[in-house]
């Protein structure tokens, strides 16, 4: 690596503003009575200034302009910047009084800025309102995050077949921005506008602006922390409220699952864009399909109203598929094969170029491309076919990264859950809870992770485990693990 | 299909043939006293004509000259002649008195014919002989159809990356047969040896020349099947033995999961290809690590002293890794972490070209390089690396063919998994029945599939999807999934 100094100036600047960041769960603190808040508030401005001062004087000792950034110093900024802020935004979250344990700070700080969404934290309502706003807060940074890297950079990296979502300024039609810059400004303003039309609708339905702020931004970000540890069961089962805030929130989850850039083209004019997008359409189909699957079965076998199986379903697939994690209800009660599809749906993921997370549905397409084409062949060996995704043609070199994709995510789904089982784990607790920190879902199966349980008591050394497998995951694995190739490291 | 009469043919003489291998019980039952051994008499004699009437008819009526076989033909034989095998095969098992029913009988066929071993019989202390050797002779046949089927059919089928193993007849240093004729009477007579050099260990080490024969059948066909309900636990209990029958076995599982042909040419004098195949020493490090992973937790957390567990460990990693499945111990019992690497097992396998199930090694190691040159390319994307296995460059279509073959091999699983769960199968019995059935190793995890289980109990929906899987595992997917195409039967 020729230079370290735009890696160091990168995430100085990206640490310092976080520690800005902390002035606002800072000032939630402030206005609330009691002792509890009182530690909370001195807790983000201890940190708050830990951070300007380490991350500003990193910045500024490297200071100066950044020429070009190498596809090498890509990897590492990427991987790094996440690291540091998941340190810097645990800060807060452990010192001082009433602060977690060093493991559990950093679990709830990766969880939340990779959008998972598994908690160790019990006793929410009972919690200073800077700690939630502040766990909500690293979910929607975390969610802007994940588009811009997914808009902006891996498809420059080439992980896992991100390459086909390369915007090429060559190709006019296709162009949406002038530069990359512009494309991040109007994404991070439309991720704005989106989140204050959750928060709107949220408090319209009868939440408190407080519960309606915290959401509307795990929502959009399809985070899935909430405010109550009964999560959406709390809000569906209030009578006070006016409205239905799980539709509500089934709206704003699969607006967060959708890719970012489509909208633009819609706003633009180019409605199409969106409505006739492969990835979209075979998204919705997802949902649609696996709703019905589950309304049909918890109809049948658990003996609910057809309106009411429908909503369940709807809600809980949608959450589990855009990999938010909320609950409305503890569908691990909902027998076996209720739990097989949810267990699936944790892996399929919402779009690339969204805030969701898991295998993501274009890799589907593209892989069934792949054995479509690779199956033809076996009989007719001579005959060439073409495989098209929303009329690119599909070349080998996007076929070969998605399938290598799909083997090394089971590999590491395999090893995090063999890993797990060494601390004693249940087979349903160590599958699902590889599953749903490498997929970044949130809640995993069974009475211990399940969507009615809590990951505060797993083993220290599972918590760990489960951190590396978040950050592998929203990481799509490669932008790590290239890390550790020793070719890596050669000019 | 420009004809069907080659089709018909090839499967009536195997029906023909299955219908004479039918006396070999028969003569078994009728040395035997009882009234349950007449009943099997009966039923094998009856089965035995039925069979050698609808399969030679069938061969006399298509009978004539081959002169080639398309790869489409070729396809539609191996497909069909298995379904068809299976059938013939199950007629001797359902008849009569005694017989089982028609989804036992189709499933326990299935399962001996694929070597898979898992099974409906209970009582199998109580069986008549014929029913026993009936059994141990599927899966022998199903051993050796298997090793022909990878030397002979697969490569040139290209299926799943087969290709590695296509004999170059132009290139003289690989050639070890002139033709696939006289290649496959090798490979039968070096079956039968191994077979023999089994039987007269097992009966040194003292086990009844009855269960000798038997198990040799088995052991060699990495098949699974025991004249004993509690499988290996029995021998390794019983205080008459001579010797230890756990560690003869552990020799011959390893030989019937190893490449046939390089023992051809370690016959003909070139041990080295044996000794320094790549494929061969990754499996054998697989082995000795995941025994000594296993032998040390089972010591340290269970307390078995230090030759109990590695024997233990050996005896059952083996049996899983070949995908033999016999069991000297309820390894249910043995604790999450090693139920967690037998799970990993079941999948590894042994090598290609050997009477062995699962993904195969050479697969991992295809894949594993398929992984290390891509991420390569993520830093250096204009570096070229040329990947190897055994000396031989491997090109992008062995890459494609093996990774799309691990994407279908996972896809199936999970169907099956959430096809199980329909059933309400819980997770644990689900996901290890759809392992094991598609790997066709023989036992799953848990109470009810697991090693001290029975597959007996499993609802009738469930017996047949699993039949399918075993029938998918054991054709390698594709070779079945190919016929249902529309654009296989377009010219
Ligand atoms: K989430
Ligand atoms: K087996």
């Amino acid at each position: 690596m020729s230079s370290v100094r735009p890696v160091f100036l990168v995430i100085g600047l990206f640490v310092a503003v976080l520690g800005i960041a902390m002035l606002i769960p800072a000032a939630f603190d402030l206005f609330a009575e009691g002792d509890r808040a009182q530690d909370s508030f001195n807790a983000f401005l201890a940190s708050s200034l830990i951070c300007v001062v380490l991350g500003g004087g990193m910045s500024v000792s490297t200071w100066g302009r950044i020429e070009t950034i190498t596809t090498r110093q890509g990897f590492v900024i990427t991987t790094l910047s996440w690291v540091a802020l998941v340190l810097a935004a645990a800060v807060p979250l452990t010192i001082g009084n009433g602060g977690l344990s060093l493991t559990d700070g950093i679990f709830e700080s990766m969880s939340a800025l990779t959008t998972t969404g598994s908690t160790v934290v019990t006793g929410l309502e009972s919690r200073p309102p800077g700690f939630l706003v502040w766990r909500s807060m690293l979910q929607w940074f975390g969610g802007i995050g994940v588009i811009i890297m997914a808009i902006a950079i891996l498809p420059f990296l080439s992980v896992g077949g991100m390459q086909l979502f390369r915007l090429e300024s060559s190709d006019k039609s296709d162009k949406i921005m002038p530069g990359a810059d512009d494309l991040a400004a109007a994404v991070f303003n439309l991720y704005l506008v989106l989140t204050a039309a959750c928060f709107f609708s949220y408090w319209i339905v009868g939440m408190s602006a407080f519960d309606a702020f915290n959401h509307a931004m795990t929502t959009v970000a399809t985070g899935g922390f909430s405010t109550k540890d009964s999560s959406f069961a709390y809000f569906v089962g209030d009578p006070d409220m006016a409205g239905p805030a799980d539709l509500v929130a089934v709206v704003f989850m699969i607006l967060g699952a959708l890719p970012f850039t489509l909208y633009l083209l819609a706003l633009r004019g180019n409605l199409n864009a969106l409505l006739f997008d492969s990835q979209v359409r075979f998204f919705m189909l997802a949902v649609l399909g696996f709703t019905a699957v589950v309304a049909f079965r918890i109809m049948a076998s658990l003996g609910f109203d057809g309106m009411t199986a429908v909503r369940l379903a709807l809600f809980n697939i949608v959450s589990i598929i855009t990999g938010t994690g909320y609950a409305s209800a503890n569908y691990g009660a909902w027998g076996p094969f209720a739990l097989g599809i949810f267990f699936v749906v944790m892996f399929l993921g919402g779009c690339a170029g969204s805030t969701s997370c898991g295998l993501k549905i274009f890799r589907f397409q593209v892989a069934i491309s792949a054995l479509i084409v690779y199956t033809q062949k076996l009989s007719h060996p001579h005959r060439t076919t073409v495989a098209r995704y929303n009329g690119r043609p599909l070349d080998e070199g996007v076929f070969r990264s998605v399938l290598s994709f799909f083997f090394i995510y089971f590999m590491t789904f395999a090893t995090t859950a063999v890993g797990l089982s060494l601390f004693s784990l249940d087979p349903v607790t160590a599958l699902s809870a590889a599953g749903t920190a490498i997929a970044n879902v949130g809640p995993g199966l069974g009475d211990v992770v399940g969507p009615a349980g809590n990951f505060a008591s797993l083993p220290g050394g599972a918590k760990w485990i489960l951190c590396l497998a978040m950050l592998l995951g929203r990481l799509e694995l490669l932008t790590v693990m290239v890390l550790f190739l020793p070719s890596f490291w050669v000019r």
